[in-house]
């Protein structure tokens, strides 16, 4: 097909995945921006991207993603460019949106993608990373520092974090994210994350004991140089 | 292409729509099962089906849907097509899910459908109709009595269905059925319809009322045999 074919062509199908951590795994390469700012942003969501290598935006970082072999369904596409771009499997995957705008891809062929966005917990992370190929071109980005992406990917993003902070099921986000059990300081910095703002701590621990979620377990945190805090776990559903 | 290579061939795009109604249109043909009821299910929510012509599936059922073409966006894909079956634009229109299972759509061409909820108001249904072709093989159903649907429709309209109870503003769901001003037990049945079950009147009322959303017009029913009831809209906001 010419280029003039294509634009006037069905629009084709892929799948993007938005995929938010607490922090870049253990030896990942870092955005330029994080790097130089020689800080890990400890308090901020951080997603994998990927930087094109062929046009359009060739040069440019975009989300992880793809086409969709005749044998997977979405989810399955999507896990698996996570699993290529991550080297793990995320705790957590859920259908976003179906994105379609007549010029998102610019002027070749025309695609609709669905999105998706994924949690990788500190559990998930941990696990031994499994690359099946090279992973040149992939970094991690803290939400606050994103570079420019290709086609309309930051308002697929933009979508994804809003999509997390209405989720009225805080309480098994924040179960993805940290695992077993937790100090009451390791539960608010996840929800601080994911408002993108500061949180009372007074408040915060007022408010998620009065609401019966968590559950003493009777152990305090150890390693820590501080005055060893309580481990709480979630209450059973 | 022959059959097999359609088989393996990456998945199409199209888009499917689940339009409600409080009832079908004055005049809309009627699914068997309702026509030979005799009497319409006022209770309950209504959809549109269109009659297959081609395989698969011919003369099975299905949801409003076709192709996108390369101009337009996947919200007006489904909000013309809706047109072309009910005549008119709903009321109300938001993307519901995108569908990939890879048997979804038998041993042919695989097909991703991004799949629309929509409803139509009773203002919106009492517009005037604009057919733009013929409208055989259309015909209104009452949700508790749908035929076999093609593909994996029935599972779309479970979804819809789901979705649509699953949502928290009720009242704005509500305020799309009813137009301006409504009398409680009008907003009653549309919240039984939309739940599939009958709510007790005098909770109902005394629930409703207590919320806050509802405004006291000062006006009441006219043309009814019944005693005059109380007219109420929601408050803004």
């Amino acid at each position: 097909m010419s280029a003039s074919e294509r634009r006037y062509a069905p629009p084709a199908v892929a799948v993007s995945a938005v995929a938010f951590a607490l922090g870049a795994p253990e030896g990942a390469e870092l955005g330029d921006a994080d790097a130089d700012a020689g800080e890990a942003l400890e308090g901020t969501l951080w997603l994998p991207l990927v930087r094109r290598t062929r046009e359009p935006f060739a040069g440019v970082w975009a989300l992880p993603g793809g086409p969709i072999p005749w044998d997977e369904t979405l989810a399955e596409s999507a896990e698996r460019t996570l699993r290529a771009t991550v080297g793990r499997s995320p705790g957590y995957l859920e259908q976003l949106y179906a994105f379609g705008d007549v010029e998102r891809s610019g002027r070749g062929q025309r695609l609709v993608t669905i999105a998706y966005w994924a949690l990788y917990g500190e559990n998930d992370l941990a696990a031994q990373a499994e690359f099946p190929a090279e992973v040149e071109n992939i970094a991690w980005f803290s939400a606050d520092r994103l570079p420019e992406l290709a086609f309309d990917h930051a308002d697929i993003v933009e979508y994804a974090l809003w999509r997390m902070r209405m989720k009225t099921e805080y309480a098994a986000v924040a179960h993805r994210f940290l695992g077993g059990t937790f100090t009451l300081a390791q539960l608010r910095r996840v929800h601080e994350a994911i408002l993108g703002t500061e949180v009372d701590p007074a408040n915060f621990r007022r408010q998620a004991l009065a609401q019966g979620h968590l559950v003493d377990t009777g152990e305090v945190e150890t390693g820590t140089r501080h005055r060893p805090a309580k481990l709480y776990r979630f209450r059973e559903n």
